[in-house]
């Protein structure tokens, strides 16, 4: 750790209103007096690893190096499943061994050990709060200093998600919507660098639906159905000022795919107005 | 800026499940890392600018001298609407120039600029975030000393919302609802000095309801539709402990007339259990 | 207060579009540059006094010594109601004196005082708005080290919510359900203390259903109804991977009966995929 201010982030399914978010910025500044604390997100949907680990896909890499990331949603806890803690790019991770930390440690040189050392954590750890008595004070004793491989041993078969992959042939992309967003855009796997020119996206469920790739919302027509290259660098589709996932009915999991443009033509055109169950 | 700590406030219509406001944070810590980051919202409901001005012209005349609000509310990121930052009252904002900083503004001796400088941005700019790429960084630059001259050239043209007026006439003042907050208050654009003693409040679209003034919520019985002062020095109509926006089925834009109180009597007195669709 | 950095949580009803919390944090940031500004909540249900107890409840406890606590949730703002503050366990809370802080000054060894001292609140004082122009600005100065006897007058007889009592008879434990988290736990009022060892549970409102005690969700089934004692030391009744809310159809208020196990088989077992209504 730089002599960079500690900096403590908190991401979790917990919502604020139980106090238990409470509990852990409580634990943190009393072991770290002079730690920031900044809220990522409480707002996951309980359970949602998934979900959480796309949170931090998005957020973590712009962070400050020596920043700590306290990552809970836990449906294990008080299982015999590990808590983690990980060092990628001068930034550091404590999260339940779920695969929350997925995207994170893809990474090249990721360090991961197993948090087993005692004197990191609370006295009297609880069997339903890891949140509070572990991953809280963990992440504070890395704020402060406390050097990771200390924790615990190095460990290197943690827990991945298994990604939904990308299907490469002659003529076409296919993948599918990993995230749907506040804004009802449909995010996907399919990388930037996938992506032909004069692109024409398709959806294989949704066979009357096609759209053309903008490169930016504002040269999309109000109300258009749309695809471009999200802020992250994947492909996203989205309805300039309104909601994909709406006018799509899909959300994760939808397959999408990704052809030449000039395949254009063999299905309908969904413009402006055109709205598919 | 002073010698106070760096303070940067956040207003975005992101929530924060999707990993967007992390993702800002971490830009904001990289380049000012003793920066305090205090989230004023992220619920602003998606593309509403209205609402994150009125969020704005709640909150920030009681912050301190040097403070910093990035602002973001951007249904047209992308377009070649400008970015602009602001100097107002010893403050600082940064925001997409879409009326989103109206209230601002309209202070006497705001200094606005129009954001054209690239080497206070990120090196490459999404098309689609620039709530991270642009507005982050550059209130970072300004929360860490940075001159607002620096950022670029000058301008008198920013964009302004077209606020709604307020109509003085002998015997009444006719104004609108402007925002209805989480209690069901309906806050509207009627100045407490337009007031008059002794007020009775109509609502031209409501013929059958006409509400007292009172001074406190106290004042009023449980249940009773009210009028008050409100906290920022305009007229809000309420419901002690309940929902005025509830119960006269009414939001932003409501025709509202305040009249003399000898002049009551005219329409049906809604007292408690009064109930209009 | 030490010479730890001044910390100020905020637990309040407001929730953060309207701008209310923004103002709050304004007020504190101006007069305490210096202080980290923590969000505890600002999702309790408007005018719950109750849950605002509870969310504080939870995690007071674990916040370091200095920190100061401001709490409002404050439907009799605007009234006679007293404005108090509180030194419990060398941390420090302000709020409306309505109940909100039941939990804290059951401690041993609290002081409480009503704010009299018309130098430590803003110069005007609205009828509506005491988070911003009461409690904030007193968090700021306790924060900076005002003492809390500068505050006003020790009172004796500040407002307690009246909490529901638990009933022990020579083969049962009574007491109710005084929380729903997010996760649809029901946290009860009974002490891990009052559990005997292989207690079944029962709910004398909902005959037909019987839970069995676990010491983690870990040794649940998926989806069985069960019971365990919470992060905070009492009995919760949970569904591992669901909602015991939503399973029993139940909230705040159910009575909860906890009996020796050997006491068990009277009723049917609620096992893995048992619906009451």
């Amino acid at each position: 750790v730089s002599k960079a201010p500690p900096r403590v982030t908190l991401l979790t399914d917990f919502g604020t209103a139980d106090g238990y978010v409470g509990a852990m910025k409580g634990v943190i500044a009393s072991i770290t007096p002079t730690a920031f604390i900044d809220d990522i997100t409480h707002d996951i949907a309980p359970g949602d690893i998934a979900g959480g680990a796309c949170c931090l896909a998005t957020s973590w890499r712009f962070h400050a190096a020596g920043t700590v990331h306290v990552c809970v949603v836990d449906p294990g806890v008080g299982s015999a499943r590990r808590a983690v803690a990980a060092a990628v790019a001068d930034q550091f991770f404590v999260a339940p061994d779920n695969g929350l930390l997925t995207h994170v440690l893809l990474e090249p040189g990721a360090t991961i050990v197993e948090i087993s050392e005692r004197r990191f954590v609370r006295d009297t750890v609880s069997r339903t709060f890891h949140g509070r008595d572990v991953f809280a004070p963990v992440a504070a004793h890395l704020a402060r200093g406390s050097s990771i491989t200390d924790l615990g041993p190095i460990i290197r078969d943690a827990v991945l998600l298994p990604l939904p992959t990308v299907q490469i042939s002659a003529d076409s992309v296919s993948g599918e919507v990993v995230h749907t967003d506040r804004f009802g855009n449909l995010v996907t796997n399919i990388d930037a660098g996938q992506v032909p020119d004069a692109a024409r996206v398709t959806f294989p469920e949704r066979s009357n639906v096609q759209v053309r790739m903008v490169a930016t919302y504002a040269e999309a027509e109000e109300g258009e159905l749309i695809a471009l290259i999200g802020s992250v660098g994947f492909l996203e589709v989205a309805v300039r000022n309104g909601s994909a996932a709406e006018r799509l009915g899909a959300g994760r999991g939808m397959q999408v795919r990704v052809g030449r443009g000039d395949d254009a033509g063999r299905g309908d055109v969904a413009g402006r107005g055109t709205r598919t169950p």
